[in-house]
Parts: structure tokens; C-alpha cells; sequence
């Protein structure tokens, strides 16, 4: 079943350790502990008045209140930031990893080549996103809120992978991530140091980018003979409660996926809290409009599984901001609206007319919803007063803060980051794409694609030789015997 | 399949839609951020010396210890309740979601519908809860506690959903909703803020409310020929393990639903611990109890799925008091024995006699529990004393602690309580139950209840036309000839 | 299908009843609040001025800064450890629970049985680990850092547990539970305590000993005729998706595990970091060596489940070190080499030359990488200087931060650890293996190992007589005529 040149005997276990060894030996040369990770400079300012508890033998030097700022254990970032890392981390791995097991029979691929792009990449994204805006005397110091960043740049990278679903090899989805991670960076760099836009929960850097460098990507390797493997890009019916999973600890974690990176204080809260309440209202909007276009108000799951999760994207740069509960019930209303119309209307559009195979409807989730919140972010951040932040505008913009740009300048810095980001993604998707057409990364045949037993042992392969629930019917006639 | 009645194309969308847009109107009105997630207000409190360490411009006013309290970000009750929401989040989504797909052919109306009323319900909680204990110059107040509120509203409604499971509309569960949290708001506001009892792990508030109120409205929702789809009224192997997902979620998940919203300090902290133990002790009571209750010593997953489950209703009153860890096994230990007992011998009664079909046994879950976890608060309210508590006493019962009644008294206001909520329940169930009797939601027919193809497209229904697991069985002929 | 023998009716019961009415003495007798739980004893201690911002109400007693240490409610421990405790939380009961789920017909077993010995565990945990090192004027202490501790000695027992799965009755657990919990105690007293080691996330106290433990018990309870049983002892397409829950959950929170006990600060912090890219780089080295061992290059699911996790193992002893970024990647990159090939070649070898049946296989993902993280341990600690560590010395190594000892002393002491926790775990396997081989505990014949059937209802069963899946056929049937 599976030819010579989808076997991964050598190639997957080729790159895979290049690449490791790669990483390994950059990180040994680059990458330290940040001072609130190392024991020695953690240490040296901390106060020894505030220590645990346990530890009760104080230390010798003296410690005067007026002199230095002090620290307690307390000011270490771990306990502002480490609950969301770890809500964010389930959304990499569980949230997407199970979102995509909607399929059939690749249920093993999509939570696996989920888990193997995801590790390599928040490896890699260290080291990327290190060298754009964590360099320290040559070094790149990492912590929490480098290791958030890391998963944030690999949800980009997973979002692609969504596009290009059941049509790839995991040799080729780890080239891709390489190259993804790589111009997500530069695109961060230039979006959030050079202009200057704020995007804590990556409507533009994570959404938006993946989302359309996926697509352009899937639209270069597209395949005019897909159907052939028609049959088996559907659902069944446990396949469905599966996806589910990954559905809603997406939408569940989403509030602190967005508020991870922000300022500490009211701005983790608000975040939180605007981004709760936008996907509150996305879903029942996503009920409403899905019931409303079938042709017999019967629920489809599509629709369920991923529009629902569209007010989390669009609230994903003004979540940091004053956008006001009602204002972030708003977007996400509307946004549930979009992805749903997207699924129903657009993407058939976009795969007859474009060419634009996208198995999971990346567009519908990731695409439109995260161009829609960053058109929100330029408008928030445009009408933003000092009498509507106070002193708070110095967290949420800072510029404008200082007074060294207006309110309405930072509304077009947020408007051009989405026209860069969108440049930047179709680019690199279409040399990207072109790169992955090389046929030497086993990508599987036209007549096989969504089908697990192409890269994995699925149960029953080697014992029956033919197919895969023989095994459980030869079980059910042994157990009828015993 | 489906008859015109039950269709959802109009209904569904239109109550979807209207219910949304006034939420978003009453929101605009109605709604603020509180100081703590407001930029201006939070800033204005805070002390420029703790700020985040990202942060480094100072502020230039002045800012003496002795003169006002200062604030630091660490104040922000972000950081105390943030995990604890989200723990609390997952138990409604997943928890709750996920412990009604045991059912063999209701998995997405489980986890879809769960969704859907608990989307709902957060944002109308939002509103109810805020106007009868938040309101602030008119305006309704959030944050980080509200939105613990919001959700635990959301569970009490969820536990009615599990006693109509498989019987219901979607629209007929929204409206069930609408009532149901406006009336859980009132007897909240009657228990904690007219009576001064405590629960902050609502044994009463949402546990007892939540269940008899679903009970009255499954018994006048009664079917009498409910039995013709009693076949699927069951369960099948894999459903079983998805509803076990569920269940360990809700168990493990408990200690911070019930330590949510108590004071900070020792009071979160023993409310977990005791809550810890309850359930432990309730999980080897329930396993003794279903081997010996069944005829052959097998374990039933009923009892397992549920029953395991009710410590921690039973220690929702009275986990924040001194309950101490023995008395927290103990009420453990007899919650997982009545509740094993009433899914055995109860339920069938509560079936056959009283004609109250309780699709998920919410009585034995929440019911019994919760009564008994009133009762067991109310005992351990009476019996506090200040030698016990100390200055603690202020947190736990702060009238008592002010010397304005004696803990005898507060016992009685907590026994006064459960009564209160038991009547509120009764009758609301009663008048929300005729209501939803009208003919008018798309509810089932009785051929059909326990089925998630009369209100979502199932795998296999469009192409096949007869039923589901067909597509399964055609693409592994398909296979064979590949 | 059942036989008498078999039949838990009395068995089970009598046990959990038993032995939850001795837990409940015990804890009666022996347990108490420790000083962050108990109310008085709290607000001793605390700082009125830093109080929860809901209460307002300052407490008459003067308090001046200089007088006496204060606390304010932060101070308590349960804001440093709670949100990792429940990322352990859901490692023990959804981690271990699904990760075992992967057989075809053993789900039940696998989830339920998890969930009964680790209930019992813990509590038995709490009085053996209080006994050893938490007691206070004759009473055990407990808070959240005991709770912590109870769930990690309880991942001992399910870690034995993974080795005799699917050959062992509920009753046979429990007592294995008993004498392992008791063990453990021992051990991790003679380790931390009597030793001087250190092992934050328990690559010795946990890893090696569990898993030397139950392959001890599995060697001593070898089955000659299990083979009757293999046709069951093999997973299908959606066993595997399960289990991938449960392995996905132990890899996420894994660096919640490894740090949860450390001391505050910089420690927590590091730790979890030198986690996170130990998995991470372990995750690669498992896709390439599994695809790298395969005849036809296609991964197996086995390793996946598994053997990515070994880097999570390997960084228990030295992740709170300062191993660097780079040592931990090394140290995963080895550990999941070692444990697929471990999977592919020795565990064939240890089951027909040894007799040791190792259902999970967890001498390759506890046993060796446990072995492996120990001796990292060693090495980390025996090259530790004060010019690396600076004043952290004290958190990570008290002794040689006092000089004491010297940091190769440090190393030695952490080898004899590892050779103690061999002896222990193979001693203690023996000897408790006899026991467990008494015929009392209704174990399973050889014919039906791997099967639910025999302690659980399974659906179906009662109404269908013959077997299993006849269920859902017969309600497919009916579905048509209907």
C-alpha cells in the first residue's frame, strides 16, 4: 500500500536529528537562563526578608529598604505568567492537536505531526525570535515569557499545517515549519519593535500570518486530482467528539492565550475578560447563523468545531485594550457570523475557483476573523484618550503615552502591520510552497491523502495484511469462541 | 427522519440572534469593567515601586507608605482567582460537556447543547448576578469574580440540562435557561446577601437549585412513551470512556470550583484541601458500593462516571469552614454511599412512581449530595467557635465574628437556607416546566429522544440516506478494492 | 464468562470499605491543618494591611514593621503551588488514566482502576509521607505542599501499576497500593531525609522506584500462558486516540510536575524550563529513532505514547539544577533514543529470556530514563560551583551552600540514592510480589486478561447475552426499521 517514496525509514529520522543536533549546539552557543531563571542573579536581588518560608537561614548581607530595589520571590515572573504558559501549551498541543482529528483516519497523523511540528518549533521559534528581540550581550536569555512566545509562533506554524491537512509528509511540514518560524519572527520583529502595533494575542502575527501563508502554500501544492481521496476527508461520527476536544479547550484557554504576554495587572484582566465575553457571543451567533444556512436548520459540526472559536482571533489584538465588554461582544458576534458564511459560501469559492484546498478552513478560523481584529485593534487604538486609560496608557501604548505619537498614528501603525503581515505571509507562503513541491519529502499520493496508514502502524496492519477493523472482527469471533 | 416541527432553521437562529443582540444592548448600557480591569482606575491605585518589572518609567507623584494604601499588580484578584476560573471554566465546558456523552448517539447534542446554554447562560448570569449584588452607581461591575459567578450560574443550569437530557430542543433548553438563571440570581441573592448564609461551593446555591429545579421540569415534561427509545436511553463501549473524560475533570477540577470564591489566604487554601479529601474518600465508597450493590460484583460505570462525584458536592457548603480533613473524608465517604444507592434503587422509584425521568440521575449526583452538603454546613456553622477560628472567624462567618448573632444562629440561617432553595426550586421547576410544555420549540418525539440526528448533521447522512455507520463500512470496502 | 473466583461482590467492597474507615481513624487521630490552612493559626500571622481587598474591616492589633515578620495572604503557600498542583492533579488522574487506555477492550480497567488505587493512594500517602516528615507535636501537617507530595508517591503506584496492567484484580491493586505507598515513604525518607539527596521531580523516588517495583511484581506474577490473552492485548484505531490524551497531558504538564516542590523563585522557574526543552528535544529523537527502527519506516504509536514522555524522566533529579538549556536538551535528546530502542529490543528480550511481562512497557519509559536522570543528577551536582550558583546555592544544595560537604560529596550522596532505590524497589517488588500471588484477590485466568468484561458491566452485556459490540448492530438494525 504505502511506495518506496513515502517511506520514512531514512528521511524522517534524517532531518529529525539534524535538526536537533542543529538546535542543540545553537543553543549550547547562544542561549542562557534570564536573570530570573539563574540561581546566581535571581538571587542577588532578592531579598532575603521575603523568601519562602521554608527556607529559614537568612543571609548575611545587609539589606536596607531605602537603598536598592529589593525583590521577593513573588516578583519573579513564573507566578504572573506561568498559569496562562500552561493554558496556552494545552491549546498547542491538546487544542489543535485534537481540533484536527475531525477526520476519519487521520486521527493519529493529526495529533502526531501536531506534537512532532509543535516540539521542533517552540525550539526553533526560541532561537528565531532570540535573535530578533532577546539578544543580551550576544546571548539569548530565555524564561516564561520567551517560552510563550515560543508556543505563540508555533500556533502559526500549526494554523499552516491545518491548510495543508492530509496532504503532507511530515518530513515536508517540518521544512515548512523551518521557514515559517523563521518569517514569523521577522514579521514580529517588524510589526511589534519597527512600527511600533500592539497585538498581544496575535490577530495579525499569529492568525492572520498563518493563516495565509498556509493558504498560499496549499494553493502551490495544489492537487487536481484530490478527490480520489474524497472519501476519506469526512468525518465519522467519534471522530467528531474527538475534534470537540480540541475545540473547546481552545475556546475555553483562549482569554489566556490572549492575555499570556500582556502588561501585568488590569491589563492580564482585561484581556481576559474582553476576550471571554467575545467568545461568549461568537458562539451563539455561530449556533444561529450555522442552523440558518443548512438546508434543514440541522447543526453542523464544522461549524461548531472552528467558527465558534472566531471571537478568540478577532479579539486578539484590542483585547489588551479598553474595548469595553459590549464592544468586545460586538466583534465577536460579528465574527462568528464571518467564519460561519466563510465555511458555508466561501470556501467552495475559494477551492473551485482559486484552487485553494484548505482542509480545515483556515480562512474561515484563522484568516478572515484575525484581519477583522486587526481592523478592531486600529480602531480601538485610534480613538484611545488619556481620559479613557489614565496612567494605563503607558502599558497599553506607550508612544502615545509619551507623547511621542497621537492616538490616530497608532491606529495606522496598526493598519499597516496588517498590510505587511498579509504581504509577508503570501510571499513566504509562495516561496515556501514552491520549496515544498520538490518531491523528494514523500508526500503521499492524490489516491491516499488523509489516510493515517500511509506514515503510521495503524492496529491490525501486520497481523491481517489487509485491513484495519479485520482486526477487532477476528477478536469479536475469538471471544464468541473462548 | 425529521419532521417539519422539530426543524431548527427559523428557531434556532431567531432565538439565537434576539437573545444575543439584547445581551449586547443590556451590556452597553448596564456594564463596566471594575477598577481592577479598568486601565484608568487600576492606575490610579497603584504603587509605581511594585510595578511589573517591565515597566520602568516611574510615575512622578508622590507615594509615602504612611500615607494611603498602595497597590501592587499582585493585588489585583487576577492573580488570586485566574486559575481557579479556569479550572472552574473546564469543569463547565468539559466537565459537564463531556459527562453526558455516554449516552451512544447524543454525544454532539451533549457537549453542542452544553455549549451552546453555557455561551448563553455566562452572559445573562453576567447581567442577573451584577444587578442584584454588583450594581455600582447604576452600573454593573466585572471582573475575574464575576465571571467565577457567571460560570458557576452556568452549572446549575447545566445539572437541570442533565435531568431533561435527550428529551429537549435547543430552544426549548435556551428558554429553560433565561428562566432558570434569573431565578438562580434571585435565591442567590436571598441565600448569601438577605439570609447571610455561606456556600461558597454552592451545595445549595447551584448543586440543590440546579437539581430539583431540572427534576420538576423533567416531571412535568414527563413522556410516557419514552420507552420506545429506550434502546438508545444506554450507552456503548467508547462513550463510556468519553464521559469518563468528563467525570475526571469535574473530580480533579472540584477543590478549586469549591475554594473559587472564598477569601483569600488560609480560606482558598482549606477549601481546596478539604475538598481533596472528600472526594478521595467518596471515590472508594462508590467503588465498594457498586460492586456490592450489583448482582454479580461487576463495577458499573454509572455509579463510577457519577456517584464518585459527590463529595464534592457534599463539601461545598462547608469546605470553607474548620470541617477538618477527617470530617471532610467522612462527608465524602457517605455521599459516594447515597449517591451509589440512589442510582440503584432510587432512580427506579423516582421513575415508575413519580414519573420524574432523570435522564443523568442529577438527584443522586447533586441532589442528595447537596442537601446533605447544606446540612452538613449548617451543622459545622453552629458548632464554630472563636477558639477554633480565631481571627479567622471574619472571613468564614463575618457576623458571627462581629459579635451581631451567635453560630447557633447562623446554623439556623443556613438550615433556613436550604429550605428556601428547595422551595424556589420546587416551584420555579413547576412554572418553567408548563411553559416549556408548550408545543412550540422543535422538541423531540418520543420515537426519537436520546438522538442527535433530529438536530445535527450526523457523518454519513447526506451521501448515504439511510444511516450512519454506512459511510464507515463503504470507505473500508473501498480500501479493500484500493 | 465470569467465574466465581473472579466475582469482586464481596471482595471489593470489603476492602474499600475496610480501608477507608482506617484512613478515617488515622486521619482523625493523627491529621491536622499545618498553619497556612488553619484559620486561627493563619490570621496569627498575617498583616491586616495586606488583606484579601474584600474585606475591609482592619483587625485592632498594633503592627509595626520592625516588630515582627508579617505575612500577607500572597505569603500563603497556596498561590506558589496550587496551579501546579493541579497540572499534577490531572497528570495522575487523566495522564496515567488515558495513557493506559490504549488497549482495545481494557479502557474501564484502565481509567477506573487508575482512579480507585490513586484515591486510595493519596490519602495513604498523606499519613505514610506525614509520618516520615511533616509531624508536629505528635500530629501530621498537611497544606498543599503535602497534597503535591500524596499525588507524586501515588504516581509511584501507577506507574507499577502500567507494568502488571490488564493481569491483576481491582483488590490485588489496592494492596499493592498499600505496601508500595509505605515503601515509597521509606525510601524518599532515606533519600531526602537520612541522605542529603536531592530529586524535586522524583526521577528516583518516583521513576525508578515505580518502575522497578511493579517489574519485580510482574516478574514474580509471570504468567506462562498469557499468550491465550494476546489477541486482546493490543490497541485499536480510537484506543490509540485515547491514550494520546493521556500521553499529551503527562508532556505538557510535565514541567509543572518537576517543579511543583521546588523551592520558590528562580527554582520553580528553572525548573519548568529545563523541562519543557528536555521534552521537546525528546520528542524528536522519538519520531526519528521509531521511524529509524521500523522495517518500513512507518512510526508506531507505542513509542509516541511513551517514549517522547522519557525526557520528562530524565530531567527529574537535575531540572531544578542549573543544567543549562542546553544540557536538558541533551539529556531528552538521550532519553528518547534509549527508550525507543528499549521499546523495540529489550523489552522482546526482558519478557522471554527475563519473564518479565511489562505490559506498558515502563522499564523503558520510567525505568531507564529514571536511571538516566538520576545519574544526570549525580553529575549536575558533583560539578556544581558557587561561582554558577551564587547565592541560589542555598535552594538548590543547603549542604554545600554551608560547606558542609563538598558539591562532589553532593554527587556521591546522589549516586548511593540511586543505588538505595534499586535495592528498595526490587526487594520490596519480590517480596510483595508473593504476596500478591496468594489466590485470594480474584485475579484473572490467562484466557481473559486484557478484558474489561470481567470486573465491569459493559454495555451490552445484560441485554445481549453473547458479546459486546452486538449492542450497537442491534440498534443499527432497529435505527432502519424505524
Amino acid at each position: 500500500m504505502t511506495g518506496a517514496e513515502t517511506n520514512m525509514r531514512l528521511k524522517l529520522p534524517i532531518i529529525c536529528f539534524i535538526l536537533e543536533i542543529i538546535l542543540i549546539i545553537l543553543f549550547g552557543v547562544l542561549v542562557q537562563y534570564d536573570y530570573e531563571v539563574d540561581a546566581r542573579e535571581w538571587h542577588n536581588k532578592l531579598n532575603p526578608g521575603n523568601k519562602s518560608h521554608s527556607e529559614h537561614n537568612g543571609h548575611p548581607e545587609s539589606n536596607s529598604h531605602s537603598e536598592s530595589k529589593v525583590h521577593s520571590n513573588y516578583d519573579n515572573d513564573f507566578y504572573y505568567r506561568y498559569p496562562s504558559f500552561q493554558d496556552v501549551h494545552v491549546m498547542i498541543f491538546i487544542g489543535f492537536g485534537f481540533l484536527m482529528t475531525f477526520l476519519q483516519r487521520y486521527g493519529f497523523s493529526s495529533v502526531g505531526f501536531n506534537f512532532l511540528i509543535a516540539a521542533f518549533s517552540l525550539q526553533w521559534a526560541t532561537l528565531m525570535q532570540g535573535f530578533f528581540h532577546g539578544m543580551h550581550g550576544g546571548k539569548i536569555h530565555i524564561g516564561v515569557e520567551s517560552m510563550i512566545n515560543a508556543d505563540f509562533c508555533t500556533g502559526a506554524v500549526l494554523i499552516s499545517f491545518g491548510a495543508v491537512l492530509g496532504k503532507t509528509s511530515p518530513v515536508q511540514l517540518l521544512v515548512m515549519a523551518i521557514f515559517e518560524v523563521t518569517l514569523f519572527s521577522v514579521n514580529e520583529f517588524i510589526l511589534l519593535t519597527v512600527l511600533g502595533a500592539k497585538d498581544a494575542g496575535g490577530s495579525m502575527t499569529i492568525h492572520t500570518f498563518g493563516a495565509y501563508f498556509g493558504l498560499m502554500v496549499t494553493r502551490i501544492l495544489y492537487r487536481p486530482n484530490l478527490d480520489k481521496s474524497k472519501h476519506k476527508n469526512c468525518s465519522v461520527y467519534h471522530s467528531d467528539l474527538f475534534a470537540m476536544i480540541g475545540t473547546i479547550y481552545l475556546w475555553m484557554f483562549w482569554p489566556s492565550f490572549n492575555s499570556a504576554v500582556t502588561a501585568h495587572g488590569d491589563d492580564q484582566h482585561r484581556t481576559a475578560l474582553n476576550t471571554y465575553y467575545s467568545l461568549a457571543a461568537c458562539t451563539l451567533s455561530t449556533y444561529g447563523m450555522s442552523a440558518l444556512t443548512a438546508h434543514d436548520g440541522k447543526l453542523d459540526m464544522v461549524h461548531i468545531q472552528n467558527a465558534a472559536l472566531a471571537g478568540g482571533v478577532a479579539a486578539g489584538t484590542a483585547g489588551e485594550m479598553m474595548l469595553t465588554p459590549v464592544g468586545s461582544m460586538i466583534v465577536g458576534f460579528l465574527a462568528g457570523i464571518i467564519s460561519v458564511l466563510g465555511y458555508k459560501y466561501l470556501s467552495p469559492i475559494l477551492e473551485e475557483k482559486l484552487k485553494v484546498q484548505d482542509t480545515c478552513g483556515v480562512h474561515n478560523l484563522h484568516g478572515m476573523p484575525g484581519v477583522l481584529g486587526a481592523i478592531v485593534g486600529a480602531v480601538t487604538a485610534a480613538v484611545a484618550t488619556t481620559d479613557i486609560y489614565g496612567k494605563g496608557m503607558e502599558d497599553v501604548f506607550p508612544d502615545v503615552a509619551k507623547g511621542n505619537i497621537t492616538a490616530s498614528y497608532q491606529g495606522v501603525r496598526q493598519a499597516i502591520s496588517l498590510a505587511v503581515t498579509l504581504g509577508m505571509a503570501l510571499v513566504g507562503g509562495l516561496i515556501v510552497g514552491f520549496l515544498l513541491k520538490l518531491p523528494i519529502y514523500g508526500a503521499p499520493p492524490d489516491t491516499i491523502c488523509f489516510e493515517d496508514n500511509i506514515y503510521w502502524e495503524v492496529p491490525g496492519d501486520e497481523e491481517e495484511d489487509h485491513q484495519d477493523k479485520a482486526t477487532v472482527r477476528m477478536t469479536e469471533t475469538e471471544r464468541l469462541n473462548a
